[in-house]
Protein backbone atom coordinates (compact mmCIF):
# COMPACT_ATOMS: atom_id res chain seq x y z
CA UNK A 1 0.00 0.00 0.00
CA UNK A 2 2.61 2.70 0.94
CA UNK A 3 5.85 2.34 0.94
CA UNK A 4 8.75 5.10 1.99
CA UNK A 5 11.88 5.63 0.53
CA UNK A 6 14.43 8.68 1.15
CA UNK A 7 17.32 10.00 -1.16
CA UNK A 8 19.80 12.55 -0.66
CA UNK A 9 21.99 14.94 -2.93
CA UNK A 10 24.64 17.75 -2.59
CA UNK A 11 23.92 20.79 -4.53
CA UNK A 12 26.41 23.61 -5.58
CA UNK A 13 23.71 25.76 -5.40
CA UNK A 14 21.21 28.18 -7.37
CA UNK A 15 21.15 27.02 -11.00
CA UNK A 16 22.25 23.61 -10.27
CA UNK A 17 19.88 20.24 -10.65
CA UNK A 18 20.05 16.83 -10.29
CA UNK A 19 17.91 14.18 -12.12
CA UNK A 20 16.63 12.02 -9.66
CA UNK A 21 14.27 9.72 -11.89
CA UNK A 22 17.02 6.50 -11.57
CA UNK A 23 15.88 6.60 -7.42
CA UNK A 24 12.36 7.02 -8.14
CA UNK A 25 12.72 4.01 -10.61
CA UNK A 26 14.91 2.48 -8.01
CA UNK A 27 12.31 3.08 -5.23
CA UNK A 28 9.73 1.48 -7.41
CA UNK A 29 11.90 -1.14 -8.01
CA UNK A 30 12.23 -2.65 -4.67
CA UNK A 31 8.86 -1.72 -3.39
CA UNK A 32 5.71 -4.03 -3.64
CA UNK A 33 3.87 -2.14 -5.66
CA UNK A 34 2.89 -2.15 -9.33
CA UNK A 35 0.92 0.52 -10.13
CA UNK A 36 0.07 3.70 -7.97
CA UNK A 37 1.63 7.24 -7.44
CA UNK A 38 4.91 8.48 -6.43
CA UNK A 39 5.13 11.42 -4.58
CA UNK A 40 8.71 13.25 -4.67
CA UNK A 41 8.51 15.37 -2.16
CA UNK A 42 11.93 18.16 -1.17
CA UNK A 43 12.31 19.12 2.46
CA UNK A 44 12.42 22.80 2.60
CA UNK A 45 11.65 25.86 1.35
CA UNK A 46 14.44 26.72 -0.93
CA UNK A 47 14.72 23.76 -3.43
CA UNK A 48 11.97 22.54 -6.52
CA UNK A 49 10.62 19.67 -8.00
CA UNK A 50 9.67 19.23 -11.19
CA UNK A 51 10.22 17.41 -14.60
CA UNK A 52 12.05 18.43 -17.28
CA UNK A 53 13.99 16.83 -20.06
CA UNK A 54 17.25 17.13 -18.32
CA UNK A 55 20.32 18.67 -20.36
CA UNK A 56 22.41 21.71 -19.22
CA UNK A 57 20.33 24.07 -21.81
CA UNK A 58 17.08 23.98 -19.76
CA UNK A 59 18.41 23.48 -16.76
CA UNK A 60 20.45 26.98 -17.56
CA UNK A 61 17.15 28.54 -19.49
CA UNK A 62 15.20 27.46 -16.19
CA UNK A 63 17.66 29.54 -14.25
CA UNK A 64 17.22 32.56 -16.68
CA UNK A 65 13.47 32.54 -16.61
CA UNK A 66 13.00 32.45 -13.01
CA UNK A 67 16.38 35.24 -12.77
CA UNK A 68 13.31 37.11 -14.21
CA UNK A 69 10.78 36.59 -12.19
CA UNK A 70 12.81 36.83 -8.98
CA UNK A 71 16.28 38.60 -9.56
CA UNK A 72 18.84 37.49 -7.45
CA UNK A 73 19.89 40.58 -6.75
CA UNK A 74 16.69 42.61 -5.48
CA UNK A 75 15.72 43.56 -2.39
CA UNK A 76 13.08 41.23 -0.67
CA UNK A 77 11.32 41.92 2.54
CA UNK A 78 12.53 38.39 3.48
CA UNK A 79 16.39 39.97 4.02
CA UNK A 80 14.94 42.27 6.78
CA UNK A 81 14.24 39.22 8.91
CA UNK A 82 17.05 37.25 9.42
CA UNK A 83 19.78 39.23 7.55
CA UNK A 84 19.52 36.22 4.90
CA UNK A 85 20.29 36.55 1.12
CA UNK A 86 18.05 34.43 -0.25
CA UNK A 87 14.82 36.09 -0.65
CA UNK A 88 14.70 34.76 -4.74
CA UNK A 89 15.24 31.32 -3.71
CA UNK A 90 11.91 31.54 -0.99
CA UNK A 91 9.91 33.17 -3.88
CA UNK A 92 11.06 30.44 -6.70
CA UNK A 93 10.57 27.58 -4.77
CA UNK A 94 7.18 29.02 -3.64
CA UNK A 95 6.44 28.89 -7.52
CA UNK A 96 7.87 25.73 -8.40
CA UNK A 97 6.61 23.87 -5.76
CA UNK A 98 7.69 21.22 -3.53
CA UNK A 99 6.77 18.03 -5.22
CA UNK A 100 5.41 16.57 -7.89
CA UNK A 101 3.11 13.22 -8.56
CA UNK A 102 3.78 10.24 -11.03
CA UNK A 103 1.51 7.64 -12.16
CA UNK A 104 3.47 4.37 -12.26
CA UNK A 105 1.99 0.71 -13.78
CA UNK A 106 3.36 -2.57 -14.31
CA UNK A 107 6.24 -1.01 -11.85
CA UNK A 108 7.11 1.72 -14.77
CA UNK A 109 7.30 5.26 -14.30
CA UNK A 110 4.61 6.35 -17.08
CA UNK A 111 7.04 9.35 -18.28
CA UNK A 112 7.73 10.58 -21.42
CA UNK A 113 11.22 9.33 -23.31
CA UNK A 114 12.57 12.88 -22.93
CA UNK A 115 10.85 13.86 -19.42
CA UNK A 116 12.86 13.50 -16.23
CA UNK A 117 12.60 13.82 -12.65
CA UNK A 118 14.23 16.76 -11.30
CA UNK A 119 15.45 18.62 -8.18
CA UNK A 120 16.10 22.14 -9.06
CA UNK A 121 18.09 23.88 -6.76
CA UNK A 122 17.17 27.42 -5.62
CA UNK A 123 18.77 28.26 -2.35
CA UNK A 124 22.07 30.54 -3.06
CA UNK A 125 24.19 28.64 -1.27
CA UNK A 126 25.68 24.68 -1.55
CA UNK A 127 22.86 22.57 0.53
CA UNK A 128 22.42 19.04 1.21
CA UNK A 129 19.21 18.02 0.31
CA UNK A 130 16.63 15.23 1.49
CA UNK A 131 14.20 13.96 -0.92
CA UNK A 132 11.11 11.75 0.19
CA UNK A 133 9.67 9.36 -2.01
CA UNK A 134 6.67 8.38 -1.01
CA UNK A 135 4.95 5.13 -3.07
CA UNK A 136 0.60 4.98 -3.07
CA UNK A 137 -0.72 2.13 -4.70
CA UNK A 138 -1.38 -1.14 -5.03
CA UNK B 1 -7.32 4.14 3.52
CA UNK B 2 -8.72 7.76 3.12
CA UNK B 3 -9.88 10.31 5.27
CA UNK B 4 -11.49 13.67 3.72
CA UNK B 5 -11.27 16.95 6.46
CA UNK B 6 -12.02 20.14 4.98
CA UNK B 7 -11.17 23.43 6.11
CA UNK B 8 -12.06 26.74 5.82
CA UNK B 9 -10.56 30.24 5.93
CA UNK B 10 -11.79 33.66 5.42
CA UNK B 11 -9.43 36.06 3.61
CA UNK B 12 -8.96 39.32 2.55
CA UNK B 13 -7.95 39.19 -0.71
CA UNK B 14 -4.70 39.55 -3.11
CA UNK B 15 -1.59 39.40 -0.67
CA UNK B 16 -3.16 37.53 2.06
CA UNK B 17 -1.59 33.77 2.95
CA UNK B 18 -2.85 31.83 5.58
CA UNK B 19 -0.77 28.75 7.21
CA UNK B 20 -2.72 25.53 7.17
CA UNK B 21 0.11 23.31 8.33
CA UNK B 22 -1.99 22.32 11.56
CA UNK B 23 -4.77 22.14 9.68
CA UNK B 24 -3.20 19.30 8.16
CA UNK B 25 -1.61 17.70 10.98
CA UNK B 26 -4.70 17.53 12.69
CA UNK B 27 -6.17 16.29 9.62
CA UNK B 28 -3.55 13.26 10.08
CA UNK B 29 -3.98 12.88 13.43
CA UNK B 30 -7.29 12.04 13.94
CA UNK B 31 -7.44 9.75 11.21
CA UNK B 32 -6.61 6.18 11.60
CA UNK B 33 -3.93 5.83 8.44
CA UNK B 34 -0.20 6.31 9.97
CA UNK B 35 0.88 6.63 6.52
CA UNK B 36 0.50 8.02 3.20
CA UNK B 37 0.42 11.30 0.90
CA UNK B 38 -2.03 14.52 2.23
CA UNK B 39 -3.55 15.72 -0.95
CA UNK B 40 -3.82 19.88 0.00
CA UNK B 41 -6.30 21.26 -2.63
CA UNK B 42 -8.66 24.88 -2.23
CA UNK B 43 -11.91 24.17 -4.30
CA UNK B 44 -11.77 28.08 -6.85
CA UNK B 45 -9.74 29.11 -9.30
CA UNK B 46 -8.32 32.26 -8.24
CA UNK B 47 -6.18 30.94 -5.04
CA UNK B 48 -3.68 28.62 -4.89
CA UNK B 49 -1.67 26.04 -2.38
CA UNK B 50 2.16 25.83 -1.83
CA UNK B 51 4.76 25.20 0.58
CA UNK B 52 7.02 28.42 1.83
CA UNK B 53 8.52 29.54 5.21
CA UNK B 54 5.59 31.24 6.32
CA UNK B 55 6.40 34.69 7.56
CA UNK B 56 5.14 38.02 6.33
CA UNK B 57 8.50 38.85 3.81
CA UNK B 58 8.12 36.07 2.15
CA UNK B 59 4.77 36.20 1.48
CA UNK B 60 5.22 39.95 0.71
CA UNK B 61 7.76 38.82 -1.96
CA UNK B 62 5.94 36.32 -3.58
CA UNK B 63 2.93 39.01 -4.18
CA UNK B 64 5.57 40.78 -5.57
CA UNK B 65 7.11 38.47 -8.06
CA UNK B 66 3.08 37.40 -9.11
CA UNK B 67 2.95 41.52 -9.86
CA UNK B 68 5.79 41.37 -12.22
CA UNK B 69 4.64 38.12 -14.11
CA UNK B 70 0.58 39.27 -13.83
CA UNK B 71 -0.03 42.84 -12.62
CA UNK B 72 -3.16 43.45 -11.42
CA UNK B 73 -3.96 46.65 -13.12
CA UNK B 74 -3.36 45.13 -16.45
CA UNK B 75 -5.68 44.58 -19.33
CA UNK B 76 -6.98 40.91 -19.45
CA UNK B 77 -9.16 39.38 -21.99
CA UNK B 78 -10.91 37.58 -18.91
CA UNK B 79 -12.32 40.88 -18.23
CA UNK B 80 -14.45 41.21 -21.12
CA UNK B 81 -16.32 38.43 -20.76
CA UNK B 82 -18.18 38.75 -17.33
CA UNK B 83 -16.84 42.54 -16.54
CA UNK B 84 -14.48 40.92 -13.76
CA UNK B 85 -11.53 42.80 -12.77
CA UNK B 86 -9.70 39.50 -11.66
CA UNK B 87 -8.07 38.78 -14.59
CA UNK B 88 -4.30 38.52 -12.40
CA UNK B 89 -5.86 36.32 -10.38
CA UNK B 90 -6.93 33.54 -12.65
CA UNK B 91 -3.39 33.13 -14.49
CA UNK B 92 -1.34 33.81 -11.06
CA UNK B 93 -4.09 30.75 -9.89
CA UNK B 94 -3.09 28.47 -13.06
CA UNK B 95 0.59 29.34 -12.11
CA UNK B 96 0.79 28.81 -8.47
CA UNK B 97 -1.54 25.79 -8.80
CA UNK B 98 -4.45 24.29 -6.46
CA UNK B 99 -2.86 21.39 -4.18
CA UNK B 100 0.53 20.31 -2.80
CA UNK B 101 0.96 16.79 -1.76
CA UNK B 102 3.39 16.37 1.39
CA UNK B 103 4.24 12.61 2.19
CA UNK B 104 3.26 11.85 5.49
CA UNK B 105 4.97 8.49 7.80
CA UNK B 106 4.35 7.64 11.30
CA UNK B 107 1.56 10.55 11.56
CA UNK B 108 4.02 13.26 10.90
CA UNK B 109 3.96 15.31 7.97
CA UNK B 110 7.29 14.97 6.46
CA UNK B 111 7.58 18.68 6.35
CA UNK B 112 11.26 20.86 6.57
CA UNK B 113 11.40 22.76 9.87
CA UNK B 114 10.67 26.36 8.22
CA UNK B 115 7.91 24.76 5.25
CA UNK B 116 4.77 25.31 6.05
CA UNK B 117 1.50 24.56 3.51
CA UNK B 118 0.07 27.46 2.85
CA UNK B 119 -3.10 28.88 1.02
CA UNK B 120 -2.14 31.86 -0.95
CA UNK B 121 -5.59 34.32 -1.68
CA UNK B 122 -5.10 35.53 -5.22
CA UNK B 123 -8.61 37.16 -6.25
CA UNK B 124 -8.45 40.92 -6.03
CA UNK B 125 -11.66 40.81 -3.32
CA UNK B 126 -11.98 39.07 0.08
CA UNK B 127 -12.93 35.06 -0.17
CA UNK B 128 -14.29 32.57 2.12
CA UNK B 129 -12.32 29.46 1.16
CA UNK B 130 -12.81 26.09 1.43
CA UNK B 131 -9.80 23.45 1.62
CA UNK B 132 -9.84 19.61 1.01
CA UNK B 133 -7.63 18.01 2.65
CA UNK B 134 -8.00 14.47 1.25
CA UNK B 135 -5.52 11.48 3.41
CA UNK B 136 -4.86 8.60 1.24
CA UNK B 137 -2.58 5.67 2.51
CA UNK B 138 -2.49 2.90 5.51
CA UNK C 1 -7.78 0.37 -4.92
CA UNK C 2 -6.42 1.57 -8.43
CA UNK C 3 -7.20 2.54 -11.82
CA UNK C 4 -5.60 3.51 -14.29
CA UNK C 5 -7.29 5.50 -17.66
CA UNK C 6 -5.24 7.16 -20.64
CA UNK C 7 -6.77 10.19 -22.59
CA UNK C 8 -5.68 11.63 -25.49
CA UNK C 9 -6.07 15.46 -27.17
CA UNK C 10 -4.49 16.33 -30.39
CA UNK C 11 -3.50 19.99 -29.86
CA UNK C 12 -2.74 23.56 -32.74
CA UNK C 13 0.49 24.01 -30.73
CA UNK C 14 1.38 26.90 -28.05
CA UNK C 15 -1.51 28.85 -26.88
CA UNK C 16 -4.29 25.93 -27.41
CA UNK C 17 -6.13 24.40 -24.38
CA UNK C 18 -8.25 21.45 -23.67
CA UNK C 19 -10.48 20.56 -20.95
CA UNK C 20 -10.13 17.37 -19.28
CA UNK C 21 -12.23 17.66 -16.59
CA UNK C 22 -15.25 15.33 -18.35
CA UNK C 23 -12.40 12.80 -19.05
CA UNK C 24 -11.24 12.26 -15.86
CA UNK C 25 -15.06 12.41 -14.55
CA UNK C 26 -15.56 9.66 -16.47
CA UNK C 27 -12.32 7.86 -15.52
CA UNK C 28 -14.03 8.24 -11.90
CA UNK C 29 -17.46 7.09 -13.02
CA UNK C 30 -16.25 3.94 -14.59
CA UNK C 31 -14.19 2.64 -12.10
CA UNK C 32 -14.59 0.73 -9.13
CA UNK C 33 -13.73 3.42 -6.32
CA UNK C 34 -15.29 5.98 -4.84
CA UNK C 35 -12.88 8.14 -2.85
CA UNK C 36 -9.82 9.41 -3.46
CA UNK C 37 -7.22 11.49 -5.27
CA UNK C 38 -6.79 11.73 -9.33
CA UNK C 39 -3.67 12.47 -10.64
CA UNK C 40 -3.93 13.80 -14.38
CA UNK C 41 -0.69 13.71 -15.64
CA UNK C 42 0.79 14.54 -19.09
CA UNK C 43 3.60 12.64 -20.66
CA UNK C 44 6.05 14.70 -21.99
CA UNK C 45 8.31 18.10 -21.48
CA UNK C 46 6.80 20.34 -22.93
CA UNK C 47 3.20 20.88 -22.20
CA UNK C 48 1.63 21.59 -17.97
CA UNK C 49 -1.77 20.46 -16.58
CA UNK C 50 -3.66 22.74 -13.97
CA UNK C 51 -6.80 24.09 -13.01
CA UNK C 52 -8.33 27.43 -14.43
CA UNK C 53 -12.22 28.68 -15.61
CA UNK C 54 -11.64 27.29 -18.89
CA UNK C 55 -13.00 29.83 -21.18
CA UNK C 56 -11.09 31.64 -24.09
CA UNK C 57 -10.29 35.06 -22.14
CA UNK C 58 -8.59 32.98 -19.07
CA UNK C 59 -6.65 30.95 -21.96
CA UNK C 60 -5.52 33.79 -23.38
CA UNK C 61 -4.44 35.62 -20.46
CA UNK C 62 -2.41 33.05 -19.39
CA UNK C 63 -0.53 32.71 -22.46
CA UNK C 64 0.13 36.61 -22.52
CA UNK C 65 2.12 35.64 -18.96
CA UNK C 66 4.22 33.10 -20.25
CA UNK C 67 5.09 34.88 -22.96
CA UNK C 68 6.70 37.36 -20.69
CA UNK C 69 8.36 34.85 -18.61
CA UNK C 70 9.61 32.76 -21.09
CA UNK C 71 9.23 34.28 -24.79
CA UNK C 72 8.69 32.36 -27.48
CA UNK C 73 11.32 34.16 -30.06
CA UNK C 74 14.30 34.60 -27.11
CA UNK C 75 17.59 32.74 -27.51
CA UNK C 76 17.59 29.92 -25.64
CA UNK C 77 20.44 27.72 -24.53
CA UNK C 78 18.54 24.66 -25.30
CA UNK C 79 18.38 25.30 -29.15
CA UNK C 80 21.64 25.11 -29.25
CA UNK C 81 21.56 21.51 -28.51
CA UNK C 82 19.19 19.76 -31.03
CA UNK C 83 18.52 22.94 -33.09
CA UNK C 84 15.51 22.72 -31.77
CA UNK C 85 12.82 25.79 -31.37
CA UNK C 86 10.81 25.24 -28.50
CA UNK C 87 12.93 26.51 -25.49
CA UNK C 88 9.72 28.37 -24.24
CA UNK C 89 8.08 25.34 -24.02
CA UNK C 90 10.58 23.40 -22.06
CA UNK C 91 10.98 26.43 -19.19
CA UNK C 92 6.78 26.98 -19.16
CA UNK C 93 6.47 23.48 -19.08
CA UNK C 94 8.92 23.16 -16.01
CA UNK C 95 7.17 25.82 -14.49
CA UNK C 96 3.64 24.73 -14.94
CA UNK C 97 4.32 21.36 -14.12
CA UNK C 98 3.31 18.45 -15.48
CA UNK C 99 0.37 16.90 -13.49
CA UNK C 100 -2.69 18.01 -10.85
CA UNK C 101 -4.23 16.05 -8.63
CA UNK C 102 -7.58 16.44 -7.56
CA UNK C 103 -9.47 14.61 -4.50
CA UNK C 104 -12.75 13.09 -4.94
CA UNK C 105 -15.51 11.93 -2.77
CA UNK C 106 -18.82 10.05 -3.41
CA UNK C 107 -17.55 9.34 -6.99
CA UNK C 108 -17.70 13.18 -7.62
CA UNK C 109 -14.48 15.46 -8.07
CA UNK C 110 -14.09 17.96 -5.52
CA UNK C 111 -13.62 21.08 -8.18
CA UNK C 112 -15.19 24.41 -7.59
CA UNK C 113 -17.90 25.31 -10.30
CA UNK C 114 -15.50 27.28 -12.17
CA UNK C 115 -12.77 25.26 -11.96
CA UNK C 116 -11.89 23.01 -14.65
CA UNK C 117 -8.91 20.34 -15.20
CA UNK C 118 -6.88 21.43 -18.13
CA UNK C 119 -3.47 20.83 -20.57
CA UNK C 120 -1.93 23.48 -21.42
CA UNK C 121 -0.15 23.15 -24.63
CA UNK C 122 3.24 24.51 -24.37
CA UNK C 123 5.35 23.30 -27.40
CA UNK C 124 5.85 25.33 -30.47
CA UNK C 125 3.83 23.02 -32.57
CA UNK C 126 0.78 20.58 -32.86
CA UNK C 127 1.72 17.93 -30.67
CA UNK C 128 -0.88 14.50 -30.19
CA UNK C 129 -1.03 14.45 -26.63
CA UNK C 130 -1.35 11.37 -23.98
CA UNK C 131 -2.64 12.18 -20.43
CA UNK C 132 -2.67 9.52 -17.66
CA UNK C 133 -5.26 9.45 -15.12
CA UNK C 134 -4.58 7.41 -12.10
CA UNK C 135 -7.09 7.25 -9.70
CA UNK C 136 -5.72 5.77 -6.19
CA UNK C 137 -8.23 5.86 -2.99
CA UNK C 138 -11.31 3.08 -2.10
Amino acid sequence: MVATDTHEVSTTGQGDAHDLTSAVASAVASSNLTAGVATVFVVGSTAGITTLEFEPGVVHDLDGALQKIAPRDADYRHHLRWGDDNGSSHVRAALVGPSVVIPFSAKRLLLGEWQQIVLVELDTRPRRRRIVIQLVGE
